[in-house]
């Protein structure tokens, strides 16, 4: 009878459970470690029973092919030991990190408790989009539950919650409590589907949960945060913010408002931003960016989320005319930068395109001005600013949108020279949305990069819509095409014209070779170029 | 008693199989599908029974997110109907494509006989080094044996073969011959490690094997052919060639000696051949090739296998001397184009690099001489390369070795640009010896060139060992970290200097941003840059 007593008591006694959304390093096993330790002996100061990080917290996420190096899971060994023998035995820990047994490598989860360490290892591992995981890991195929102050709790790992089998499996058996660490990466509309699906497996299993997720960049992925709780009811009772790291306590008691009503504009360019900052300050060897403006809205919102990702102050603007620059993009580069505040400078192009020329006469002799010569100009832009950022150790921005480097309306080492391009992923009719959202906060684009007619500027009274259709007409044909993956057929049963969906379908199967070629960009679409895009250059398929 | 005496004649009656090692295009449903029809009318002509076609041959390997492609399958399904009812009753045929049921995908092999069709999914599918078939295909999980001529017959798929547990199903109930269709690509000594497994195969069920493997380049795989017979007693009695197109009959009869006894300096030689010419005429919007020649052994080398692989006619080799280019490199680049018979121009870059220290003069002013002058003249060469190659549709062929490419040694969007990278996968040192191979066959390259100090000539007197520990120890030291992927300890137990190693490793981490924006190249070692290697940019990981 006292020990039904006791066991009630221990029941209610309530447990004090803390997210810890964390943005690590990747490969970086030191300072990962060392964030880890410091945050528990924090949580444990004030309290805290268990404290959990997201998935692969200690190495980063995506760790891609260092998982293969020898000697890595040995460091990562080291580590977890490290942590065990530092942190206090009056808290329990989460965390994910690799784990190898018998040869086989697991991509699990740690629960250190009283000097102990368990392990589950994860069992849907996804292989699809920018997921390589059945590369590296083999699946789990147990459940994981434990206790902490009396409650049970299960533990699962992403996308084994993206399914009714494994958690109906992890929560029977009384469990009070589902934990899921994750590393999910951002796209437009992600955060509501883990909410659905979390909700589903919610209402399966009348059980509570806790989702954890990763913050922060790491090349093409920029993972969102937005760590949140829900209670048994399914109704959402704690969310850690986006794109922002956060350590706070679960509730299960009052169910909150999202902040989902957050325009969408805002979270894009939230998404740009961090990535944008974490490439640079995680790749610590730059000192700043270097952008070449055109007077055009793409560098223009570039510069914005250049200056919001790192402050104008260690940004350098350049602007680099030739004959075909219009005195209004003259002006409006100019106007922005000292808006701005931005360090700008004017190169003029006219002697390099010269001396090009004069070098290129014999052999070009008697040939028709084509292309080449909007690409020469298009170089020795890319060009210069490599020298400036290898003089100066800044880093280039590419200022090339989804769209062009879809149909290949873009330079190979021209415009499309740099080492991070923040909107490779935007397609033309977001960039100017995004440009506007911008303004909303502070008016540092002049309306009138907005306002006219886009032009590349790089022959006589060119426009983009000289040989390209409408932006709304195209970008509505690319992602059919690229991101719905639709055959021309279809696409043309949709309402576009025939020869316009051949015309620009083939452009972007065509242009395959410049993409393989491209600078890396954030990910925010369902179907980013990048490594989620896998596309054989050599290719006859017609679509 | 008859039936039982039918049945022994149908026994001892002969089987004609052919192999049909065929260089398929990815995506190219017509052209391959032609192909087949066509090879299959001539082989019922010559009395053959069953024509055998490699792993995925309707649809070329690999195709990659083709096969994620709204009307990809439909597509291959009505090639499939297409071909069932254009070939003759009178012979069988296997051939690899897609199969899709219930919205699962599967790699299958494609049986026809009778103008039924038949399926065989593959069951071990490979998910490591350039493999991502799990991205794609679920794994089939039983066997398929058939009749043919009164034979039983086991088919399989490559990885299928390489661990006894499917073969050892596969292979019982009476199966007189295993066939195994394969799509394996080329890496020094994968033939040899082909022969022993199936060796192995044969020796645990006694069976006779046949191995079609797929010939053709394609992006940054070469696939060598080199299909085989190997008899009930682990004799090899059936070798067709490598790196070609060829039909032949299978014989159970008599062993054979291998050309296994080529030097493996001419296997990889013409693996870089096949490689280019695939390349170039796959994707056939080039009219050649243009090289820039500096003189040295890189650019000599790739020229010689651009001539071989479309004829020197096709190519333009241009010489950019600068203030650096040494009187011996002018030279020797001029002999070895008059030796081939190749067109060659000089394009002195002086003026050019004038007008780009007189544009940035103003913002380095003061500043150190550094590299970033040399980046300028390798990046004024790149750009007149892709001048011609736009002004005249030649494919620029980059001229960068995988040594200089591991350690970060050549300029982004300079020496390192163009549409295709013969040398990417081969280090420095055999780089040497492929030239000296080649000059066996006809001295095309000057002596000289192989002979004197390597030097990228964008310094005064700089020579490549300056940087750089001798090409032989920076060789030894890159295998061990890129290929075998040893740890920074492990490789200086191998006794090599602390320093050098923990200067190397670190070069190679440091420039993997370089390597995701270089040219594609063909694949000749068991790890090669591309997409065989995924390491992250942004990395803090100390090997």
């Amino acid at each position: 009878m006292q020990n039904q007593l006791e066991k009630l008591a221990n029941n209610s006694k309530s447990i004090k459970i803390d997210i810890a959304q964390i943005n690590p390093i990747v490969g970086d096993l030191n300072g990962n470690t060392q964030k880890i330790i410091k945050l528990t002996q924090e949580a444990y100061i004030r309290g805290c029973d268990l404290l959990v990080f997201p998935e692969l917290s200690l190495i980063g996420y995506p760790p891609e092919d260092l998982l293969l190096h020898e000697g890595f899971v040995q460091q990562v060994q080291d580590k977890v030991t490290l942590i065990n023998q530092t942190i206090s035995n009056n808290i329990s820990i989460i965390f994910g990190a690799p784990y190898k047994k018998d040869d086989i490598l697991y991509n699990s989860a740690y629960l250190i408790q009283n000097s102990q360490v368990y392990f589950y290892h994860k069992q849907n591992l996804p292989n699809y989009g920018v997921f390589d995981e059945k590369r590296y890991f083999e699946s789990g195929n147990e459940p994981f539950i434990f206790e902490c102050q009396g409650k049970k709790i299960s533990l699962v790992i992403c996308e084994d919650a993206w399914t009714s089998d494994i958690i109906s499996i992890s929560a029977n058996k009384g469990v009070q409590i589902i934990i899921s660490i994750n590393a999910s990466p951002f796209q437009i509309g992600k955060h509501s589907q883990r909410i659905e699906q979390i909700k589903q497996r919610v209402l399966e299993t009348k059980t509570n949960f806790i989702y954890v997720n990763m913050v922060g960049a790491q090349d093409e992925l920029v993972f969102d945060g937005a760590s949140f709780a829900m209670n048994s009811n399914a109704n959402i009772t704690l969310q850690l913010p986006l794109f922002k790291e956060a350590v706070q306590s679960v509730s299960f008691t009052s169910p909150i408002t999202l902040f989902d009503t957050d325009p969408i504009e805002k979270t894009i360019y939230d998404a740009l931003v961090l990535a944008t900052k974490d490439y640079i300050e995680k790749n610590d060897v730059f000192n700043g960016v270097v952008i070449g403006l055109s007077g055009g809205i793409d560098s223009a919102l570039t510069l914005a989320i250049a200056a919001d990702a790192i402050g104008t102050e260690h940004i350098k603007a350049i602007m680099m005319p030739y004959k075909y620059t219009s005195n209004i993009s003259l002006e409006d580069a100019k106007i922005q930068a000292t808006t701005m505040n931005v360090d700008y400078h004017e190169i003029n192009i006219h002697i390099i395109v010269d001396s090009f020329n004069t070098q290129l006469n014999t052999l070009f002799i008697g040939m028709e001005t084509d292309t080449t010569e909007e690409n020469i100009q298009a170089r020795i832009r890319g060009t210069l600013l490599m020298a400036i950022s290898n003089k100066l150790g800044k880093i280039v921005l590419t200022t090339s949108n989804k769209s062009e480097i879809a149909v290949g309306y873009t330079t190979l080492y021209g415009d499309m020279s740099g080492g991070f391009a923040p909107l490779k992923d935007v397609n033309k009719t977001l960039v100017y949305q995004l440009a506007k959202y911008r303004n909303t906060i502070s008016t540092i684009i002049p309306e009138r990069v907005i306002d006219r007619k886009p032009s590349a500027e790089l022959a006589p009274n060119q426009a983009d819509q000289d040989s390209l259709p409408s932006y709304n007409e195209l970008d509505a044909i690319l992602t059919l095409f690229i991101e719905q993956k639709y055959s021309v057929k279809h696409i043309i049963k949709q309402g576009f014209n025939e020869q316009t969906v051949k015309y620009i379908t083939q452009m972007v199967l065509n242009n395959e070779y410049k993409r393989r070629q491209s600078a890396p960009g954030p990910k925010i679409s369902p179907n980013a170029f990048g490594k989620e895009r896998r596309y054989p250059m050599t290719s006859k398929f017609q679509p």
